[in-house]
């Protein structure tokens, strides 16, 4: 039942997708990858959907790569190498589809987010962690480097925090990620998914339209110079003022009342 | 009476520019742009003043554009957009001569910093505030997505922070905004000035020529490779090392004694 | 006796190199900077040393460069350009081997680690500080701004931290430096050794192959967009699966068993 891998829920315009392979630590399969990308293509055309909130079923939000299968693909008679530079090609070629999707996505992250699962949520806009969340990117306890997670994680934490964690493979509890800006919100286990939702409907709330060009913006000016990136966000800051909604919405504000927008 | 709507205040070679127009907490109209730009092309030529301190008068450090004007721009031909595309230009230029102005510039940020207020903030070098001050970068509120001042937010804080700031419209209090090096230092509301002053004051009190060669330093390698950001500044250790002050520096603290500095 | 300015010590596939010129706090002179050059070639080509251990003997962990030895050198008809050039080529050569080693390099600092010496720290991979470890960029209370410790530092710290040391001279505290993310743990003074050798220990029980593929992935990706350096590192790791070593430490975690690595 390939498609109970991801379960999608739609409710206020917020899509939850939930990794469905509890067993397996909701391992990143190439059928997890696969199911994940094309759920996220899906997502990119979608006008209704407002916000996108990734979990994970059972004990943990996400352990990273399915070992098992990857162990088996070492029978073929390049032992395996084909198949994990096609996997690896694929995964990273998912991550790389959540900054780029319209929406923003949202991590909610309970137990453990390890290795690729780990950087399945630095590759989210935002991560909600629960108090007792832990991140880790220790493949290199077992000899494999967590080289592809380190693109994600780096992006996010500061350079010795991540240094450490990689060549360690010790956990970042939650209330630490949080400090150094990794996890944006924390809550009890019991309240996670409230919180969760409650920051993805503050999102839901506001003009789309200005969301999704703010998210594109903030990820195409990353790494310009300041000159390259006040001519880029000038251009779209002028293009978002000439929205009608947008013109409401300053209206509305200059007035003391509600927008009334139309999208 | 367009010129008080910066007020300048002259003492022991420290500027303080003092956005005047508290009516509208400090917006950041075309005049107010136009104002500080020349205060700042002044600076740039100054001789005398070693640190700049930029502040707000009446109840907030600066709330961003002048939604008010912005929206009255709308009864052109062309909607506002040639009027839109000035002032974001504008404002740009204005806020890159802040890093590019050969002293540092620190900003006294009290009540709320928020949008273009929350940028004014992020662009100088060094941020002091009060304790209860808060940062927004809240356009996205009324449907105008703060892409411009994301540019200067996401180069001074983590990008997840930056994201969530930027998406719910969410205030950053003072404190947090310490903790992930932000501001750089906090004071009870009546003693803001003060504090402002004293930081002020210590870089006063440093040979000038060492402190400009190291700002400009500080940004030219920024996002430079490390060999190149080396080479860089190698040459400009080198140039420092044969000034004539900087032998006297040296050559006082191998003495135990006050360095007796020519400038 | 040049070559006790470095102490090396070996033990358990580690290599502590202790800075030991106390009676100058450790000053980075030529004679200095050329035997650590030295040693850290040597432990390039090292197939038996899995981490290193820097620290200094005596009060502090490094002062920085000798001054003495630059204000005796303003003697030449050049005034000292040439040495000061030559020199600080061979310092910015020497901080570029520590993150270009294939082991990881963790800091011990102890007292404080200023100007050249903190450069030195911030060089390193990780650093281990007591907890009443501070760290300064102090030269421009001399009026020799620290130009150059400010490319590692700047890598390390968030930006406007960066500036407030550079510019005032004041102190980073070690409480204040691990929460900015520059420092990884914190230990009571008399503990620090034994503190910075655990993490030591840690990092050698590892697949060593494994963490050097992962720290050159580390910085050969920083910098790079997305793209790049998801290419990059995808081809590292499917090289790292194809290691008989790794194949052993996947099957011993299935099987819940210790690897049997033959390195």
């Amino acid at each position: 039942m390939t498609d109970d891998l991801i379960q999608r829920h739609d409710e206020d315009h917020i899509a939850t997708l939930t990794l469905n392979a509890p067993h397996s630590l909701n391992a990143l399969s190439q059928a997890m990858i696969a199911r994940l990308t094309a759920e996220l293509d899906r997502l990119a055309q979608d006008r209704t959907t407002r916000v996108v909130i990734l979990r994970g079923a059972g004990r943990a939000f996400c352990a990273g790569h399915d070992l098992k299968e990857m162990q088996a693909a070492r029978a073929t008679p390049d032992k395996g190498a084909a198949f994990f530079r096609t996997l690896f090609d694929a995964c990273a070629a998912m991550m790389q589809r959540l900054p780029a999707l319209p929406q923003p996505v949202i991590a909610e992250v309970h137990g453990i987010a390890t290795a690729a699962g780990c950087q399945l949520a630095a590759s989210c806009d935002m991560v909600v962690a629960s108090d007792d969340a832990r991140f880790g990117v220790n493949g290199v306890n077992i000899g494999l480097f967590c080289s592809t997670p380190m693109v994600a994680l780096t992006r996010k934490v500061p350079p010795a925090v991540a240094f450490e964690m990689l060549t360690t493979g010790d956990f970042l509890p939650a209330p630490r990620a949080r400090e150094v800006g990794f996890v944006n919100r924390i809550a009890p286990a019991g309240q996670l998914s409230a919180e969760t939702r409650k920051l993805a409907a503050t999102l839901a709330a506001k003009l789309t339209a200005a969301v999704h060009i703010g998210k594109r913006s903030f990820y195409d000016q990353q790494g310009l110079s300041l000159a390259e990136a006040y001519r880029l966000t000038g251009e779209r800051m002028t293009e978002n003022m000439l929205w009608r909604d947008t013109e409401e919405g300053v209206a509305a504000f200059l007035e003391k009342r509600k927008p009334d927008w139309a999208e």
